[in-house]
C-alpha cells in the first residue's frame, strides 16, 4: 500500500484533482440477492471508491439474465443496498416481453430502464410498448448488439426520446450510432475502458472484444462516444480465457488505462472528465455531489490480487478521496470504515436541453 | 386451352373487370445479359401478360447477386429488352457499396433504387450515403431480412424520405414496418403472394417461407400490406426442393391463388385490385395504362407445365386482356405475336401526397 509521506516528498510526481468519478454501468450481478448481494456490492463500491468514483448506476441483470425487473426485485435491490455501498449509487430496472406497466411504476426510483435485448430478441411489440410507458424524461439503455441495436434506434427515433447504448463493441455499431447522432444528440454511448485497449486479435477466443480495427475507429471518432464505463466486460474476459472469477474484476485498471493514453498523448484529462463525470451526470440527470479525488500521475504499482490482461506495472495512483469535506480514501486505501453510500436519483426531469446539449 | 364460345355459354360462370395489374418485383436474373436476356424476358412477360398482368417492374438482381448497378449494365438490360417485352416495364437498378454517385446518374431512367442488403451488409456508411444521394421524389426498395431491415428504416427515418420492403416473410419484419408505417405512410411493403398460401411448415428446407404463425399474422394485418408482389420465391423453392427449375415459375399460380382466398371470405376483390394495381403504381409513380383484364371467376384449371407446389384445379381463367384498344390475349393465351412492350418511367416526380395518401 502507498506510504503518503514518502509520495508527499517526491516533488517530481504531478498531481491532478478531479470531481469524484461516476461509472453508469456497474455489475453488480447479485444486486438483489439478499444473501449474496450486500458482500459483492459492498466489495465492488470500496473498489471502485478506491478507483477514485463516487456514484456507481447499477446495471440490472446478471449473465443468466435481468435481476430487477419489477417492484419486488427493486425492494429487494433496495434492501441488499442498506449500508453496503461505499459510493452513492442508482438503480436501473429491466424491461421484458410482459412488465411495460410495472417498470412504469417504479421509473421514479430508478436513472432508467434497460433494455435486455437478448432477452427481448425479435419481441419488436414488446419494445416499442415498453418505450412508449417508459417516461420520456427517463433515459433508457440499451446493449450495443449489430442487429438489434438499428432496431431499438429506430423505435425510439420514431418515439422521439432520448437512448443511451452502453458497451459499443465495434465500429459498424458507432458509425450506426454516429448518423443517427448526427441528426438527433440525444442518442448518446459509452465503450466499455478494456474495448479501447485489448483487442480480439489478442484474445480470439474473446468474440465481444473489438478487433484492432475497430479500436482505431474509436479513437479516431472519440468525439462520438460520450462516455466510458467499467461494465461486466472484465469478467466475461476472465471467464472465456479461463482465468479465476472475482468480484470487482477490472474496476482498478480503469483509470490507469486512461491516464496512460494521457501520457500517449491520445487523450487528455478533460477528455477522462468528460466521460466519466460530466457526460454520465447529463446523461443520466445524476445529482451534483460534493467530491473532490486527488490523483498521483506518477504513482507506479503492479496490482496482483485479481486477474488482469494488465499484467504489469501502471500508472496512476488515488491519492485522496473526499466527500462532503471527509476523506474517505487516502493513498488509494479505505480509510472512512462505514458503507454510507446512499440511493441518489433526481427528483426533478432531466431537461431535455442538457442532453441535447452534449458535447 | 380455353374454348371461348364454350365459357361464354356457360352462363353460371361469373366474370369480373380489373385494370391491368402490375407486378413489382419481377424475377429476371438474366435482365442484362444480351444473349440470354431475351428469350428469358419474351418468356417471363408473355407469362405475366397471359396471367393478366400489363406491366412488370424488373429487380435487377440474380441469385449470385446484382445485375445492374450502373449507366453499362442498363445500357445493356435497355437493349435486351427491345422487342423482347411483351408487357410495359420499368427497370431498377442495384446500390452497392462504391456506386451512389454513379446509380444517381440512372435515375431518371427507373423506378427505384434497390438496395441488396446482402451485399451491403455491416456497410452502414455506404447506404448512408446511396439514400443520400439518390432523388427523394424516387423510391427505394429493400428486401426485408430481419437483422438488416431496421437500419435500412432507420436510416430511411432519418433521411426522412419513402421506402418500400419487398417480400416480407416474417411477423417480426411486418411488426416493425407497422409500426414505422403508424408514424410514417410513406414506409410500404408488399408479401410475395407464394408467402400468403405456402409456409415452412410444408416445406421445412425453405427456412425463407414464413411459419403457419407468420402467415396468420399477415392475413390478420392485411391493411398493412401494401402489395403483392411475384418474386423470385417460386424459383427458390423449387431450388431448395430439387424440383426443376423453369424460367417463369409461380407467375400463372398467383392470381389464382388470391382468387381462392377470395371465394374463402378472406380477402375481396378490391383487396387485389388495390395490391396488384393501385398501390403499386402510387408507390412506384407508375404511369396509367390503357389496360383492362377480364377474367372467368370459375374457370377451372390444372397446370403441370412447370412444377408448382399447388398441384391442384384451381379457379381462375383469363379470359382477355385488352391494351389500347388490342386484344393481346384471349382465353390465357397470347393473340398478338409482337412482344411490343415498352419501358415506362414517369418523368414527373411522384407527389409525395400521392403515396401519403396511400390506402
Ligand atoms: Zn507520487
Ligand atoms: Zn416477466
Ligand atoms: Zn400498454
Ligand atoms: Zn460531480
Ligand atoms: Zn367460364
Ligand atoms: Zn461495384
Ligand atoms: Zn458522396
Ligand atoms: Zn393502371
Amino acid at each position: 500500500t502507498l506510504d503518503v509521506s514518502e509520495r508527499d516528498a517526491q516533488t517530481s510526481h504531478r498531481t491532478i484533482t478531479l470531481p469524484g468519478l461516476i461509472n453508469i454501468a456497474t455489475y453488480v450481478p447479485n444486486a438483489s440477492h439478499v444473501i449474496k448481494g450486500p458482500a459483492e456490492l459492498k466489495e465492488t463500491t470500496r473498489l471502485f471508491l478506491e478507483s477514485g468514483f463516487t456514484y456507481c448506476q447499477l446495471m440490472p441483470r446478471s449473465i443468466s439474465g435481468p435481476v430487477i425487473t419489477d417492484v419486488a426485485s427493486l425492494k429487494a435491490a433496495n434492501s441488499v443496498s442498506q449500508d453496503s455501498s461505499y459510493t452513492d449509487f442508482s438503480f436501473t430496472i429491466a424491461g421484458t416481453a410482459h412488465n411495460a406497466h410495472s417498470v412504469t411504476q417504479s421509473a421514479s426510483k430508478v436513472t432508467a430502464l434497460f433494455l435486455p435485448l437478448r432477452e427481448l430478441k425479435n419481441k419488436i411489440t414488446a419494445v416499442a410498448e415498453l418505450l412508449n410507458q417508459w417516461p420520456t424524461e427517463k433515459q433508457v439503455i440499451a446493449e450495443a448488439k449489430t442487429a438489434d441495436l438499428a432496431s431499438v434506434l429506430l423505435l425510439t427515433s420514431l418515439q422521439n426520446r432520448s437512448i443511451h447504448i452502453t458497451g459499443v463493441s465495434n465500429k459498424e455499431d458507432l458509425a450506426l450510432i454516429m448518423t443517427v447522432k448526427a441528426k438527433d444528440p440525444r442518442v448518446t454511448c459509452d465503450v466499455n475502458i478494456y474495448s479501447l485497449f485489448i483487442a480480439q486479435d489478442d484474445y480470439p477466443e474473446a468474440v465481444f472484444l473489438p478487433t484492432k480495427e475497430d479500436q482505431e475507429f474509436f479513437w479516431n471518432n472519440l468525439d462520438s462516444i460520450d462516455a466510458f464505463s467499467v461494465g461486466a466486460l472484465p469478467v466475461a474476459l476472465a471467464n472465456v480465457t479461463g482465468n479465476k472469477v472475482d468480484v470487482g474484476m477490472g474496476i482498478k485498471d480503469s483509470l490507469p488505462l486512461l491516464l496512460a493514453a494521457v501520457e500517449e498523448g491520445k487523450l487528455t484529462i478533460d477528455d477522462i472528465v468528460l466521460r466519466l463525470h460530466d457526460n454520465p451526470a447529463k446523461i443520466f440527470n445524476i445529482p451534483t455531489q460534493d467530491s473532490v479525488v486527488e490523483i498521483d500521475l506518477d504513482y507506479s504499482f503492479r496490482r496482483n490480487k485479481r486477474w488482469s490482461p494488465f499484467n504489469k506495472d501502471m500508472n496512476g495512483g488515488i491519492e485522496r478521496v473526499v466527500y462532503n469535506g471527509e476523506t474517505l480514501v487516502l493513498s488509494g486505501e479505505l480509510v472512512s470504515p462505514g458503507a454510507k453510500g446512499k440511493c441518489i436519483v433526481n427528483p426533478s426531469p432531466a431537461s431535455i436541453t442538457a442532453s441535447a446539449e452534449l458535447q
